[in-house]
């Protein structure tokens, strides 16, 4: 019998996600990301499809690396515009019972006291279905958008993330206690003001003294999503995430990733089962081999180099448009995206350049298609899971909604043939389902908090 | 043939809102709070009473005035805990078609540029059915959540909003021009950048530099709503706003603040008609006049008196609790909440005391109830837009839903036979409902900053 694969399909209220160029399929809706509609009929599809989640990017700014400016950004949809995904999110909770949410939320430049607030009530209104992907942000566009010259810098980022935490933790699962909301009609006793502490901090970056506005929800501290690369980020991960994503063409760096942030958990007391990594893909399905790589043709018709580019320049920080094809493009930005670079550096060997990138970007990104049938697929995904130990897989939006709908109606039968794959949902949480208890365990963190603001 | 009658219900995503105490009849429903299909139900019902709208009071911090501390406010749930309703909205908008949708924010915690993406968003999302109680905030207790030492001073916070105004005016009216998303799938052409602009706002608070996030929503600028009465308030809501709430329990009160407020705007070079006052008030509807006064007296017995002295309190910013029943109550706290404690005083004499207010609290706050037949209440409210010129009525939420099913139900009825009520709801975003255009007129000082950015 093998694992169990989970799935979430990674999407992003903007026309082109990861795969550049997409929305001009004829097929492709994912210019109705204004239409409330178009929310609420994928929430449906994608339970239909036992999907465990749908995992939402977001940015707060534009890339306006390549060539200097938005231009391209805009001229390709390059994830502009982009709507507020945590909005999208009651809506699709409304139509559904199972499905989990996964939001990106920059923690930088809101107030934690609010967004503590914000994520609350999500956790509420979702019945316990929320998933928090802590991002720090990374483009100066967003810094300038918020009065700032320019990005902190990475490490400072963390050092603030850290603090950040600590105190959502606190407002979370210290300042009320579960049975603090006593709901008594007859005595007119709504909460026990005994039961609910305001917590006090003062920290370098922050200071809060208040009680949380929210009653309970049903899981306190959403699911916690990460997915920084760097050593920081991999700390950073090892100490607060549950759920880390992992993008990596290659079993055994995927494999080495694993290892490293449970070694990290492990020495901070944390079990290696409470660290479950998603790994990035792409897929494109056919009924046959000869069906999928037909579609896969007709896909990269409709591809956009310049966008895929533009995106891969603001990830580098590198103005990709100031070289030509086959110049080496010499790295040098600091440790921000380093990562990013020594992954792109590694793929596409020392001297990269331009030319090297667009032929890895066959689909509209540096993350390459697995392109097959749904026999072939299902095996691929079944042999990352057993030789990686990846816990699942977040898919890529292709053309929309017809790629996830190929993922319903040809993937999934075959992986629950194979027994990788549930038959229906487990009932509980969006932790419950994916860990089994609905709170997070003693030895995270957040922990510490409880009953002690 | 009577003046129409516009109907909000509003309400708070809390237990007890004004009138408090209710939360405990056996028939509320409010403590479903957290219930996302309790917020839908309710959408749909009042899409089927042809209201207008549904209007969300929030507070950022609780009600710490009375006694000294939150006890009273928790035991009682005066406000307390409070979702964010932002994220009620969408859910509630995906099973309408024409509910509007009004929300107060507090933009003194919130950054520009984030909040004019949420508000987008909510535009796109409702099909331009959002509106903006605009709000600065006057409780200490948000403040400290915040990292302040305490809320800043009334007047400053107002001039912290002219800038706020127009920052976000900027970004809604000033970043993307009308025909900047071109969808183009045959050119891959999305947007034309041309016709988007970067803001650039450098002013004594705030400085941002970004282009809005979102594409052009349906009506750009959200309805916007204020309720400030003191003269710094009022100057601008003269300005700014296009709904104006108030209370008031006299027709010569109410019909001072409306000619005062439109004179105001009339010296902005704004026309009279572009400012709609909406009067607060509270309904126990019956099919007799005996009917109602036995439900007046059976919603009375679960009235929270201390429930009302602690909201009481808060607005007032005087620790009631310190005063005997019948001990004078000076004021003398700041201007701040001045014009509060001038109502009080007013209505209830020079020297007022807590037995007086308990007196005018009858139903759990101080807006006291109207009680009458379906017939009578229907005269009282045509009778007061007849002789004050307010174009509608914000509900105050007794028990719900059984207060909203009685205007449903016995109320609109009535008042549709006399002409007063529409019977069918027009096309058109929020906007255009309330005033017939889509868009802010020329003379509001959003329409400056249209393709200026």
């Amino acid at each position: 019998m093998p694992r169990q694969i989970r799935l979430n399909a990674f999407d992003m209220a903007c026309p082109g996600h990861i795969q550049q160029g997409l929305w001009t399929h004829p097929d492709d809706q994912s210019t109705r990301m204004n239409d409330i509609r178009y929310w609420t009929e994928h929430a449906q599809r994608l339970e239909r499809g036992l999907f465990d989640g749908i995992f939402f990017a977001d940015i707060l700014g534009v890339y306006d690396v390549f060539g200097g400016g938005p231009g391209d950004a805009l001229r390709g949809g390059v994830q502009v515009p982009a709507n507020d995904p945590s909005l999208i999110i009651p809506a699709m909770a409304a139509v559904t019972r199972h499905l989990g949410f996964g939001v990106t939320c920059n923690l930088t430049y809101e107030q934690p006291f609010l967004f503590a607030r914000r994520m609350s009530t999500l956790d509420h209104l979702t019945g316990g279905r929320i998933g928090w992907n802590i991002v720090t942000g990374y483009l100066d566009s967003a810094a300038r958008a918020m009065g700032m010259k320019g990005q902190i810098a990475h490490d400072d980022r963390y050092d603030l993330a850290d603090e950040y935490m600590q105190l959502v933790y606190k407002l979370w699962e210290g300042s009320w206690d579960d049975d603090a909301v006593v709901m008594d009609r007859a005595r007119g006793l709504f909460a026990d003001p005994a039961k609910v502490r305001a917590i006090r901090h003062h920290g370098p970056q922050y200071s809060v003294e208040a009680m949380h506005l929210c009653a309970p929800s049903p899981q306190r501290t959403p699911v916690l999503y990460q997915a920084g690369s760097s050593d920081r980020g991999r700390r950073f991960a090892a100490e607060h995430a549950e759920c880390i994503f992992l993008n990596g063409q290659k079993k055994d760096d995927v494999r080495a990733i694993i290892a490293d942030i449970r070694a990290r958990a492990a020495a901070n007391g944390r079990s290696a089962e409470s660290v479950q990594p998603f790994l990035g893909a792409t897929l494109v399905i056919g009924r046959t081999e000869a069906e999928a790589q037909e579609k896969f043709a007709e896909y990269r018709r409709y591809v956009s180099s310049d966008g895929a580019l533009v995106h891969a320049a603001a990830s580098l920080g590198i103005d990709l448009a100031r070289f030509d094809l086959d110049e080496p493009i010499e790295t040098g930005r600091g440790e921000a995206i380093q990562s990013n670079i020594d992954i792109v550096a590694k793929a596409a060997g020392p001297r990269w350049t331009r030319r090297k990138l667009l032929e890895q970007m066959v689909l509209g990104s540096r993350q390459a298609p697995w392109v097959g049938s749904a026999e072939r697929i299902a095996d691929t995904l079944i042999g990352w899971s057993e030789e990686t130990g990846v816990a699942g897989f977040n898919l890529s939006r292709t053309v929309s909604p017809a790629g996830i709908e190929d993922v319903i109606d040809l993937l999934i039968p075959v992986l629950q043939e194979k027994g990788a794959y549930k038959t229906s949902y487990a009932e509980g949480t969006y932790r419950e389902k994916l860990f089994g208890h609905a709170r997070l365990p003693a030895e995270h963190p957040a922990a510490r908090h409880r009953g002690t603001a």
